[in-house]
């Protein structure tokens, strides 16, 4: 070999963030009145001695090891202590339906689980069901071990300290070797799951650091909101580790106040979470005021997000408020809605326009959206299936078969419906299963949801499609008003009319129906299965 | 396979440029009146086309293809249009003596060579020598050869007018295929020879790309100074690509104001050279102020920089003045001495001090300095050899049995000199064929050229050991002054005497020599070998 063939393995983040950046901190909120501060050279001892703990309980290239756990300090130990020996880090929803986490631990036959206390009496409950688990670990300040029934339970922070700190990783790992994997819920049946390499975070955590991308760098403090058991949270803790980046673990139960106090407190400079997460913020941002300053992008992604959340983030914080897009299988970083040179002096309008994107590729990555015509025209205007092609991009879902629907040709296809902006910068309309097909022709649920919100009463609101006779599938919108708003015929022609300046006639919504709440996904996406199962019998086919 | 298995090609570099970016521009330089602009969108054709009128000409994968070339669009073409097919691009150094260009052509047995119009009668001459070479390939604007009595000489432009710009580049190369190829000077013998592979190139533009390396991103104008026949220009153009930069590339004999007008003209953001390709720009600036308030960052390698130069562009023109380190076995990026957060409020001279070193490794590297002992503890003193390793490190030299003596155990010994600071920055001392070693103490020729340096009346300073009976070796320091200073007895008091104040005793030099110029390698090093032969008689041993 000409060149050498060091392989991409995560222990080398460890060893990196050890050696040059010792003394910056993990910032980790264990519960509502603890906040550890944990130096990464403290941080690569533990992280040594949770491989030396777990090798200890039977852990050995290839064995499954779950989590079940909020963001903090001991999860990030895990994301590390576990891959390094050449085992495999399966973080597990715990919002899923108890059911469905029976079924991902199952499925992928996790042998130890480590398990946060707060969380433990949820899961000792689902214990019978699991077929493969021998051991539990619980994750909290204690060294010992809550009452339970259960055998081989034991303390993370008295194994810790019976283990040694000088375990050393194996340097001649595979690049490929399994590292972490997800499951991501499926539109029917159980989640899917999806395996991550060594090779393929590694690529992920450049990109991550790429200036044309979030940039991630040694003087950012980085606070992932998006939980670490959903894709990697977005892969932000792997790649704080790699550039020795300061980074806030948000732990259980933050609401907004939290969230804002971290910001203030601990000089935050980048964000990540869901519109979910960022309108709740908003909403106590602009009740009791803090210092956002320190700010110099919130990235948001997982579902649309409003323009009037991305403006009010601009124009009135100063805050960049990028739009990503990607998914369990993608790692997930595909795309962000950057400004590229020649957007930098566009109105305050286009910007947020273009900020309301999903933006381009990444660079490494190929996206296409494919209609039966084959690759659709950047025409803004052309409807088609995303797909998307690269290192970190996974080729199959872990032993199920649906895998054969996803991946075709080399090229993962998404089931998200987008058309491509002149600049190639992806607009997603809707999901294959959401897409509402009204007379042979596609209407876009996501763009009238987007026009709605931007309405000053409107606080959420999804479009879903209803079955009609004459039509095949009708938009219907179900809408949340903000506190105060009166939900009444006159709300409702006022929507209404918002929407006619703005859309075809036929691309208006049959009905609005008022909600308190929208049905949300586990990871704050609207739930339009659970919607259109509550509607259905209100839109009868007529 | 469970994430797919993209390879790392630079074919995607091209593809990405072209789709993302087609409007950006390369700016080319070609003589002293001719400026090209050429946008992406063009480039990717002519790229192709290349890679269509070569394939023409015999051209298959593992094909050598040499290139013999000033920095500018065709030689770009030629980066991307040869590998992209799986032939390997050799880039010649034209500043070597033409013995050792007809050896490092027959070496590498190049069959077809990329030569510039105005380089072509100087490479004429060395024909008779060429082994391999079955085709020549004269780049300029003509679409005319010239006069020649060479057989199979072909124009450039007129190739492509012929060649199809829908030639494919194949997608599934493997990564670690051989991408490129330069010879680098040996201390003695022929040049050796490093090959860079895909994969390597790939990761090493991720590299350049790092918020905390040099960030290279799409609204930079880079113009790297350094030629892209030394180690791929140091793989800016390469990044360039990747992340649609504009690239400004400076042609044959630019001269400081040629530099200085490109800056100022096309705001250049981001450039890269040799200290002494600064120190002339630097002196050029004095004379003839121009705007340089566009930069964003200088990046300056390939032996020390004075700090006088650093501060000059640090204090008064505020352009962060970075120092890089690496070598063409390093592809070449190791090291920069960029300032972590904890350096962010450091006074002016600390800050010099800092930018002074060589830096922090890039992350996905790992550096040591090894003495006798092993690893040297980072307390800025011990002394050691720098020894490298990483995905974008060379593993051997081609075809060449020297490769045993610097590839061991899996590290690049570099045969630098260096300590480790507290930070883990890297200080260079010496070559280890320059190292004073006087009474069985090592004396640093570094330390004492840059003190030198820092007087306000010398230009530049080397200092070369000299044998001596009773101490084996002693320092001797050759001096070129400021224009206008005078070389007198006086100044040579004056300058023993600053480096009293900063060196013990035995360090300082026995003499002090003015000399008009130093003589320097074909990329700008001081010549430490042809010194010491010129002055070897001048200190006899005593």
């Amino acid at each position: 070999m000409i060149m050498m063939q060091t392989p991409l393995l995560l222990s080398s983040f460890v060893k990196r963030a050890e050696q040059y950046f010792p003394e910056k901190l993990i910032i980790s909120r264990t519960s509502e009145d603890v906040i550890h501060r944990i130096p990464y050279r403290e941080f690569a001892k533990r992280t040594r001695k949770l491989a030396d703990a777990l090798t200890k309980l039977g852990m050995r290239h290839g064995t499954k090891v779950g989590t079940f756990a909020w963001n903090h300090h001991r999860h990030l130990e895990a994301y590390f202590g576990v891959p390094s020996t050449g085992a495999v880090l399966h973080m597990v929803n715990i919002r899923l339906s108890p059911e469905h986490i029976a079924y991902v631990i199952n499925h992928a036959e996790d042998e130890i689980l480590l398990v946060d206390d707060n969380l433990f009496p949820h899961l000792a409950q689902l214990a019978p069901m699991l077929k493969t688990v021998k051991h539990y670990v619980i994750m909290g300040d204690s060294k010992e071990i809550p009452e339970t029934s259960l055998p081989n339970v034991h303390a993370y922070e008295a194994l810790l300290d019976e283990a040694s700190d000088t375990f050393e990783f194996p340097e001649d790992l595979d690049e490929n070797t399994p590292a972490g994997m997800c499951y991501t819920s499926a539109t029917t049946g159980n989640p899917k799951g999806v395996v991550y390499t060594h090779r393929g975070i590694v690529l992920h955590s450049y990109a991550l650091g790429l200036s044309d991308a979030m940039g991630i760098r040694e003087r950012d403090v980085a606070m992932p909101l998006v939980p670490m058991f959903h894709v990697n949270a977005w892969g932000i803790p792997f790649a704080s580790v790699f550039f020795g980046t300061t980074q806030v673990l948000a732990g259980p139960g933050f609401d907004p106040a939290v969230i804002l106090d971290l910001i203030e407190k601990e000089e935050v400079t980048i964000s990540a979470g869901v519109p979910t997460i960022w309108l709740a913020v908003l909403k106590e941002l602009e009740a009791n005021r803090r210092d956002v300053s320190s700010l110099r992008a919130i990235v948001c992604g997982g579902s649309a997000a409003p323009k009037g959340l991305i403006r009010a983030f601009e124009e009135k914080y100063k805050v960049p408020f990028i739009i990503g897009y990607g998914l369990t299988e993608t790692s997930p970083l595909v795309s962000l809605s950057v400004l590229t040179s020649k957007m930098e002096d566009v109105s305050m309008d286009e910007r947020i326009d273009i900020r309301a994107l999903q933006g381009i590729p990444i660079a490494g990555l190929e996206v296409q959206i494919v209609n039966e015509n084959g690759a659709v025209p950047w025409d803004g205007e052309t409807m088609g299936e995303l797909t998307v092609k690269g290192p970190w991009i996974a080729s199959e879902y872990y032993k199920d078969d649906r895998t054969a629907d996803a991946f075709r040709d080399g090229w993962l296809y998404t089931g998200d419906i987008a058309v491509m902006t002149e600049d190639g910068y992806i607009k997603l309309t809707d999901r294959t299963a959401d897409l509402i097909k009204s007379g042979g022709e596609w209407i876009s649920s996501v763009d009238l949801e987007n026009a709605l919100m931007t309405h000053e009463a409107v606080f959420e609101a999804a479009v879903i499609a209803i079955p009609h006779e004459k039509w095949q599938e009708r938009p219907l919108a179900c809408v949340v008003l903000h506190e105060g708003q009166a939900a009444n015929d006159e709300m409702k022609e006022a929507l209404k009319n918002s929407l006619k300046e703005q859309f075809a006639s036929w691309w208006l919504p049959e009905d609005i129906v008022f909600m308190d709440e929208l049905p949300k996904t586990s990871v704050g996406k609207f739930l339009k299965r659970a919607l259109r199962d509550q509607l259905d019998s209100y839109f009868k086919v007529t």
